[in-house]
């Protein structure tokens, strides 16, 4: 099997949010398709280990900010590289909140869905949800920035390793995962979350 | 609800292939997106309506070939817009077998993916498989065909009625269903795959 054969589906990039036990929270993702139609239904599969993924299963409702191509690597850091678990995710963000109470991003954005889940399954790393549309707006309107783009055109190049420190293992920036030795193989694939090598970090000793 | 902020969530394009009963068979989707991994799986919609659906509910494997930018409109067409009930999509084309057995596009197509179905739900509209990987590789390499792209650079804009004849009705060109009456509402999406107005051709008296 060639993983960078997978690598050639298409995706969008997300921000997934909701809204649990009086504590807001979102992160990003790039797996979401319309699956059915009357009633309007979506799949989105979700990493377990992110605490949004804790919260929707809880609350069973969330909303989708469908990123445009104006997207900048701050937002996708702020909201895809940190945990709700350690930080607020919420204040401060350019933010409104639809008719159920859940947050949505007003910029690069160029459409909103909000959604109530009926369904999910637990696949190991990832929980898939089918959820119900109750709405969908557009708000910029944009092209929407796809996961090619954002690879290409929105995320840094890796840094290379600084020479004169040494590496004791690699985090990976999606789920948090460590990897502990070294060197991180060039087709290493994080067993949380399935993201590549180059979305590692090294940690110094 | 505005139906046009589904539109901005991002797609691909495939050929989705299986064999069951002796019977061969391959239609167009654009819903499909890895959900897992450790075991690597996906999540395909497929349209009840379709064959292709059938058939893969008895053999519970099926291939994916991902459509590459240089798919021409006749291949959407062969394999989109006629049923595999009335004619053999197979013979002639350029197709390979699998492991399995099954067919994949060896033109127009960056990658294939082969894998056996885990779960599945009845959505309706649409059945959503869960599959686990068996095998992915590398067939152009080139960039995807995108759903974006398909709409605005493969697919050709919509002849105008002829002025001279009646219309009685409208065919949906990706699932068959008719419409009946002379006027098709702007906004009309199919009810049978939720494709919007401009993909149904008109039916004269």
């Amino acid at each position: 099997m060639d993983n960078t054969a997978l690598y050639k589906l298409s995706y969008g990039v997300f921000m997934l949010s909701t809204t649990a036990d009086g504590k807001s929270n979102g992160c990003i993702t790039n797996t979401a398709i319309q699956v059915a139609s009357n009633p309007t239904r979506i799949a989105i599969a979700c990493i377990n280990a992110n605490y949004t993924c804790d919260l929707i299963k809880k609350s069973g409702v969330f909303t989708l900010s469908l990123l445009d191509e104006t997207t900048t690597f701050d937002l996708i850091k702020h909201f895809g590289m940190q945990s709700g678990r350690d930080v607020d995710k919420i204040a401060g963000q350019p933010l409104k909140q639809d008719a159920k109470g859940l947050y949505y991003l007003t910029e690069h954005t160029t459409a909103y869905i909000s959604a109530t889940v009926v369904d999910s399954m637990d696949l190991g790393s990832h929980t898939l949800f089918i959820a119900t549309v109750d709405d969908a707006k557009l708000v910029s309107g944009k092209a929407p920035l796809t996961y090619a783009d954002y690879q290409s055109k929105v995320k840094p190049k890796p840094e290379a390793p600084k020479q004169d420190r040494k590496i004791k293992g690699w985090r990976c920036k999606i789920c948090g995962y460590i990897y502990e030795g070294s060197e991180l193989p060039a087709d290493f694939k994080c067993p949380l979350c399935g993201h590549p090598a180059d979305d590692f970090e090294p940690i110094y000793e």
